[in-house]
Parts: C-alpha cells; structure tokens; sequence
C-alpha cells in the first residue's frame, strides 16, 4: 500500500531539519525514469494562496500537464512569506531538478506546518540531494511519513483496476494541524491517461471525497491534490479508473477525518429529501459543521433538536413540518416532533465509534453525504498554542 | 437599571416549574395600565421557527404593532413542538390577557430552553395568574432573572434620553444555552413612538448589534428582540432616540458575548481597508467565527496565519500582499508577511480579557467590527450533553 505500487515511481522520505527532534519532514515521489508523465492537480480556493501552490500552478500551467516529481515538506507551509517564499519554492523545485535529472518546471511542490515563518532554506539545500538519492520503488511508507504534521499515523490507499493501479498517499484533514494549515495528497497511478482527462477526472473525484468532509471549516492556504500517471500498465478503462480514482480520494479522505484532530467519533451527516443534491450537500454540511452538533456527539447525546435548529438556518428549503432526523436508523424526530423510539437502542448506538446522522427534509429527492468528527477538549489542546 | 425605569411599565418574574430546584422560569414585562402601546419585534431568520416566534410574530400583524405584554419562560423553548407547541403559546398569550385584563393578541410570548419537548403546561397554568398579580414598577430585576438559562449573570441595560429612556434586558448569546437555543431581549421606552418608526429604528439596531456578535454560529430557532414604548414621557427627538436605542441593543449585546459560554476572552474583530462595509463584515464575521482563531485567542497565542487564511477564505476581495495584521495595536504582519514588533508589549496584550483583533485589506474604505468570544474547555464541557 503505497504511492510506488502503480509501475513507473519511486518515492523517499528523510529528515534534513525543518521539524526538531530529527523528524521525518521531506517527501519525494517521482517517476522511476525521471521523465515528465501526465500530471494533474486541484489546489485551494483561498486567495491566501501559499507560494508552493502558486509555483505548482504555474509548473503545470507551463508543461501543460506533466510533471517528473513531487516534493513535499512538512513543518513550515512557506505561506504568507512574500517573494521570498516563492523564491523558496521554486528554489526546492530546481534543487530536485538537478538531483534528479529533470527540468525545474518538472517538478511540483508542497508545504505544510506553520503560516507566516520563513521557509529554513539550508535543511532543504542538504535535504534534498539526499532526498533524491535514496529514493527507491519500496520508499512510498517513508514519503507517506515524511509528509505527516500533528496526524497520528500514515494515510495511504491502493485501488487496483484491470492490469493498473491507482495509489496515494495523503496527510491532514482541512486545518488539521494546529501549526498550519494543509490536507496534501498525491496519488499515482500507471494507467496511461490524458493530462486533461486526467485534470477533470481527479476534480470530479476531489469533489466527491476531498471536498465532502469537514473537521473545522478551515479552507487552507496550501490544500493541494496532485496525480501523476506513468502510463506503465497502458490504457485503462475509462470508467474503471474514475471509478477507482474516487475510491482512492474518498478512502484517503476518510482516513483524514477519522485521524481529525481530537476527534473521538466518525460523523456521516446524511441529507436526504432535499430540493436539489446541491441543497442537500448545504444542509449537511451546515450541520456537520455546527458546533453544537459536534459537541453533543462528542458527549454521546442524541439531541436532535440542534440539528433541527441546523437544517432550518442552513439557506435550503425548509419546512419545519415535514423534517424527520435519525441516528443509526433509530428515528428521533418524526413530521418536525418527538417521536418515539428505542431509548436503549439509540444510547448503545451513540457509543460507536462511527454515527449516521441522517435527516430527511421531506420536500424532494437531493441527497448528500458530509463526512465530519466531533468538536473535543483535545481539539481545544492542540489548536491553543503553535509551541 | 430595569426594564421598568421607562415610566408606564410593570414587570415580574417568578418560579412556576417549569426549570428544576425552584430556579425563576417565568418573567413578565407589561404596561402599568394593561393597555397597548406601541410595540416592534425583530425575530429569528431559522426556518424551524419555534411556536413563540410564530405566535408573537402573527399577534404583532393583527395587532398593527401594539402589545400590552410580553410574556417569556425559560427552560424550554417550546420548538420543533408541531401543532401543540403553536396552542401551548397562545395559551401562554390567553392567560396572561384574561389575569391582566387585555386581549390574548396584544400579548407577545418568547421561550428559551430545550429544543423538541413538550412545553409542560400545567406550571405555566399555575404560574401565570401569580406572575401578574406580582408585577410592580420594581419587578424589573426579577423579570430580567427568570429568563436566564446558562447565563452566570442578568443582563439589563438603561440609557437617560432628554426626559425619556431607554431600558431592557436580555439572555444569552446565539446558541448560548447548552440545553437550548436563544437569545432573547426585552427593551422598553417611555419615548412616544409609532409603531412604523419603532419596527425600522428597531430592525436597524439590531443589525448593528446583536446581529453583529457571534459565538458559535448558531441562529437559533427562538431569536427574538422586542420593544415596547408606552409614550409616557411624550415625543422624543428622532436622532436621539435612534442613538439611544442603537446604544442600549448594544450594551445588551456586548454582554451577552461577554458572558457567552466558558468564554475567557472578548474579542473585537476589525477588518478595515475592504472594498465595501459588507464586504468587511463578512470578512471579520469570518474570522470571529474561525474556531482556530478562537482557540489560538483561548491559548493566548496572537497566531496571526490563522486570521490571514480565514480572511483569503471569506468570500471577499484579498489581495495577499497588502493584508495587515495587528493584536490590541501591535502590527505583527505588514503587506503579507510578518513584520518587527515589540514581543513582551504583545504577549502583555493577549493576557487582558478584551482584544482588538485588527486586520486591514488594503484595498478600499469599507469597514466593520464583529464581537466574539474564544473557545475553550468550557464551552465543550457546557455543551456535551443537555443534562
């Protein structure tokens, strides 16, 4: 399970000093060859763009689509740091370029930890050569490390499709880390597919998965998905692969919100009986970003009448009358009101780690899932202080 | 300070039941002569409005903006009640006219407590004839404390106009209430004024603040604002009054954020420099909502990437290498980036419970100011479960 599972990559992952206490924090994955493949990437929408997607933007925007390699740093997200930040990125994207033998534009680049601190340049300038020496067809586990902030394990996936593969390898869940300010993914695959193609299956895909989860509502400054595909295992069916492209986001973006800072539970808020599938999404995401909600699933307490309150001031159809919520299929609320139901059942219910919150608004037929984690004293812990 | 220093006005409170261990549930504010004055209201924008709302809201058009009464319990809010809800507060309404001795429509009703239980009748049926026996021109403070749920404190404003006033009380802050869903405020003056004037004086006061004091951003189902002028003290100057009444909304605002949940600190949210006032305010809106940005100002860490990345997250013109930074006055990002400032002067600034948190976006004259609180340990503890 690992970023070089597709043929045609390689990767590495090795300390050179950015994080203290000699800490994994630079990342490479890479095409086994060194050559350019079809390349693809969905960024952040916020206009406090960090310069590393501001340089992979235009990387990509050069190439037309292609790139040789990824490297990523973790412990400073290069982001509001001015000129001097994107001379940092472009700087790491040229350090690769000579090590590994390509093109400077060749080569995308990530950042994750602290917002508004000068990327440390000389652990990259030792780092990197060092980083593209040993990097090797088993070095996926050591990138997928190299790339983790306040997370509490790896998060990788592996897809297999007819003859190809599709692979990642992902850290942070939205503003996951209390230093900064990153979900990064990068997947692989060796399916042969167009750099355009490519671009609008991985946004499709990130819509559905990256982009239907929630820990805090924080849109980063560095949020970045990358794919490369080497082409190694020729044509792939296009449906299979979009089809296993989703899997491998949405299993990735799982893997985030169950890792989300703090978090004690795994919420699917599911919104059925909207009048579109786009007011469905906003409902559920209006409650699976409420607070209350949050924490009333961290204190295991089914009070429905929160996200009543959530779905009525959500800005989707809406009649109070018609509303019915339920937690693991056990109906709370029924026509907008109490109703009865298995108090037993539902408290063993709210015990589990993983809860089905559904609601149904009663007025058509959009539906929705968002994927969110409960609102914790541990999230409180780490997001106090940057030290 | 009490609702009852405008000349004309009675009020009571009192305990029915309705809360356990014999805590005040049951407040009434009236006219000393049971006869309506004018009367204006601003409610709750959530479409699971609760039955008070509906009822006080169809009261005030058939009445053309005039009550007698306002009639408010605490400890249940009497929402997602259905059909039993909407009878149980026109018999909230019906029994305060026939004690009182007006018609059950010029009665306005409010409810604060648990969402989607039944309001219980029989204490309210009790307590209603002793709550308008009792009232009296010094009831004031007794009204302004059976409306309290989780609030540590009464909250009641008085501003002296020339020869007239303007008084009121509130509860809570947003979702404030663990166990419910509301803010609500009473406000009264002795000043003549048609009730036309007093629903738009009204309408703008409120959207200059409580509509600008965030918690958690929650919209709760009971929000109510209500005004009686009983026109005692004869006409006031339109100016005067419209300034009085913005200060007294205000004050009461600022208190309710100052008591809002396990809140440590009262933050004033600034954003100058945007393109337009609404453009700032959704912009400072965004940040004091920002629940990394809560809990950097909970740790007492001035962690301004977290406000720069929310901002470029608003939805607003942002232009990142012009925003600026500044904590209580002290600039800590200029043009982007992180600039020189005096450490020990900012780290004294983040220990006081009142900041200035100040950003400007360098591109226009728009600006506004949002009041929040942190978030804490507290304010999880409080909203874990209902009991």
């Amino acid at each position: 399970m690992s970023v070089t599972a597709p043929k045609g990559f390689v990767a590495n992952g090795v300390a050179c000093g950015i994080k203290p206490g000699g800490r994994p924090d630079l990342s490479l994955v890479a095409t086994a060859d060194a050559r350019p493949v079809a390349a693809a990437a969905v960024f952040t929408t916020n206009l406090a763009t960090a310069a590393p997607v501001q340089v992979s933007r235009r990387h990509l925007a050069v190439t037309g689509g292609r790139a040789a390699a990824v490297v990523l740093n973790s412990g400073n997200a290069n982001a509001a740091t001015g000129s001097v930040g994107l001379a940092a990125s472009e700087r790491m994207c040229a350090l690769v370029a000579e090590s590994l033998g390509c093109r400077p534009d060749e080569v995308l680049v990530c950042s994750t930890g602290l917002i508004g601190i000068p990327l440390p340049m000389a652990p990259i300038e030792g780092g990197v050569p060092v980083l593209v020496a040993g990097r090797a067809a088993d070095g996926g586990t050591r990138a997928a490390e190299a790339i983790l902030t306040t997370d509490t394990c790896r998060k990788e996936v592996l897809v297999p499709g007819d003859g190809w593969t599709v692979a990642g390898m992902a850290k942070g869940a939205a503003m996951l880390d209390p230093n900064m300010a990153t979900m990064l993914a990068v997947l692989t695959t060796d399916a042969d597919v167009d750099p355009a193609v490519l671009r609008d299956e991985l946004a499709a895909a990130v819509a559905a998965s990256f982009n239907r989860i929630t820990v805090d509502g924080a849109t980063s400054t560095n949020d970045t998905v990358i794919i490369l595909a080497s082409g190694a295992a020729g044509a792939a069916d296009p449906t299979a692969f979009r089809t296993a492209l989703h899997e491998a986001c949405a299993g990735l973006a799982l893997q985030m919100v169950a890792d989300a800072e703090g978090a004690t539970k795994l919420v699917r808020v599911q919104v059925a009986g909207a009048r579109s599938d786009a007011e469905a999404a906003a409902a559920a995401r209006k409650v699976a970003s409420s607070l209350l909600v949050k924490c009333s699933l961290y204190g295991k307490d089914p009070y429905w009448g929160r996200v009543v309150s959530e779905l009525g001031s959500a800005g989707v159809g809406f009649d109070p009358d018609l509303v019915s919520v339920a937690y693991g299929g056990v109906e709370v609320c029924r026509e907008g009101v109490a109703c009865e139901h298995d108090s037993a059942a539902l408290d063993a219910l709210m015990e589990r780690r993983e809860i089905v919150l559904a609601a149904d608004l009663g007025l058509g037929n959009g539906s929705a899932e968002i994927v969110s984690a409960d609102l914790t004293h541990a999230y409180v812990d780490e997001n106090m202080t940057t030290s």
